[in-house]
């Protein structure tokens, strides 16, 4: 697994960019042929994830260029390594946000390979650990995976509308889940994008009573289509006074600096507001809030790779994907534009079908 | 239960205050008879809580004077109503911060009354369900309260050193066990006060790996002296660094403001940061922090009933008590004026026979 000079590669057609400043167009750029181990995927669709553009941006002043941005990839197996028992040729398969990990800490044991000691290797921008190179992600023809790394895809899913799962789905399904979300629970969710969608979605699924919070009345029809049985407008004092002390567990989606103190008042005994999204200043929070009723202010990231498979399979037994807007490639940099003005319900996918013309 | 024109009352000498700017002294306030359910007591003892002094002078802005402080009773029962079964004439009995509650709401029918959804009775300031007036406190020469809130004392611990138990103990016992600190566990303390004296005490009777957090050098042989395991300067850097993701849970019983990301960062997977202190002002949180390995910032209110008494039997089995210094009622305003400096190792404990004199 250590990084060689004899590693054999191959070229293939990827989309990314090779400064902050530059928008995203077609590159050329290395996969390795496949060790033992792994799995050669071609690539159906890719979910477009705001962590993309912020890391094709280097707005976490950690991108190391060329950057090929892409953790919600759907795709076909093309070959496997010959150690590989667990997936074959022409299987419909999915990568997220991880192609490695230590293996050896006790959360990589455990199966939460996202909370690795060592750091996990992202999909992209990650530390290639065959090649001289970082690791390149989704936007791509093809990406080369260790089989831990590669998750089963049910077949009566719309392959499309699976991939913002592999990101948005999980990152939603393991807090529910670890907060044990289900019925006789109320839980809320902040924010109705990518992700507080998806969150929508499963908590409904998982038959518990859901609450939207947003402030766009516009909105409210869909939070209810989505599977919403309230919804609240979080500027609407009175709206939120009424729930007061009401509820068990609030997923918070939203990267925007907000007030977390108005949500944390609403949470019952034990009650808990698990942060996913990640807002770039610190929130302030009263002490009070926390002290009365023993709450919690928790976070948590995406999900380990048995628990996404598990969610794979639960959306495939609830026939639940991502509201999507299919887009070929040529459009990421228009898509980009589209996605700071959260003007997209609620994912974009790329069709990778278009990187071939 | 409901207040009554008719309840016939006892005149007892107290100390308390008529005004926030006012200091404490001498006075006469009116407790009920015992009724049916009633345990009258003889206080023999009663801790200063930092609490009394936000009270007295009205810091919380909610203060009705008369106010007669004190949440931190050990005395001997004096007698007792009909209808009480667990207490008798003689035993030797504590109260805490709470002398009521609705009795009728979830947190209450699981012995978490320190929760209850209609608010607790405070054991001072608190409405009088009996009498139109506020409820005194334990700086009075007895107290007359309803057995359910009327605790047991070990007989082979120090009285005086017991009284801080009732809310230094409990507000840090409580958390420790929710949290599960024990065996193999990495606690830490932040804070050697009132109650992180206590919570290091504890935490250390407990089984847990036991590392206290202070600013001052002059305080980390006490530290040890205590229970600690390990003392760390927490304006060290390297210090705190080599701490990273180590501990499962911290007590932070600090009331200042403080900078809670320096020592989130010290969690590890699932790790929480308990508040027991109530700092003042929000503090902020760096989202970061939380979403890596699943942390959470969380808050605990003292303790309920049946745990209140748990942790006493427990304090009895280990023989643990407060450090304190014993004073006399009339020294109270010195004392306030040194609790506010610190200078108290660790609890202030009034002799309530100085009340007599």
């Amino acid at each position: 697994m250590t990084t060689s000079q004899e590693t054999q590669v191959t070229n293939v057609k990827a989309f990314g960019t090779n400064a902050a400043k530059e928008t995203l167009s077609q590159m050329t750029i290395a996969r390795r042929q496949p060790t033992a181990h792994d799995v050669e995927i071609e690539i159906l669709y890719c979910g477009v994830c705001h962590s993309d553009l912020h890391q094709a941006r280097n707005e976490w002043h950690n991108t190391v260029y060329p950057c090929v941005p892409g953790h919600e990839i759907v795709g076909r197996i093309v070959s496997t390594g010959d150690a590989v028992t667990g997936h074959k040729a022409g299987d419909l398969a999915a990568v997220g946000c991880m192609v490695d990990s230590c293996r050896e800490c006790d959360p990589c044991k455990n199966g939460l390979e996202q909370y690795c000691e060592k750091g996990f290797t992202g999909t992209y921008n990650g530390r290639d650990k065959y090649l001289p190179q970082r690791t390149y992600g989704g936007y791509s023809q093809r990406i080369v995976v260790d089989e831990h790394f590669v998750l089963h895809v049910p077949e009566n899913l719309d392959p499309a509308g699976t991939a913002p799962l592999l990101c948005a789905g999980i990152t939603t399904y393991s807090p529910l889940r670890h907060w044990k979300a289900g019925p006789g629970k109320k839980v809320g969710v902040i924010g109705i994008g990518g992700l507080g969608h998806m969150g929508v979605k499963l908590s409904h699924a998982m038959g518990a009573h859901t609450i939207v919070f947003t402030t766009s009345e516009s909105k409210k029809e869909d939070a209810l289509r989505l599977g919403a049985d309230e919804v609240v407008l979080s500027n609407n004092e009175a709206e939120m006074q009424a729930r007061t002390g009401s509820l068990d567990l609030i997923l918070d989606t939203v990267s925007a600096q907000h007030d977390l103190n108005a949500y944390l008042q609403l949470l019952k005994l034990d009650g808990a507001l698990v942060l996913v999204g990640l807002p770039e200043h610190p929130l302030p929070v009263e002490p009070f809030n926390m002290v009365h009723n023993r709450r919690s202010f928790a976070g948590s990231s995406i999900g380990g790779i048995p628990e996404t498979q598990e969610m794979l399979d639960f959306c495939g037994e609830h026939n639940i994907v991502s509201d999507i807007e299919l887009i070929n490639i040529q459009q990421i940099n228009e898509a980009y534009e589209r996605l700071l003005k959260g003007d997209v319900r609620y994912r974009f996918v790329i069709d990778m079908n278009s990187l071939k013309s």
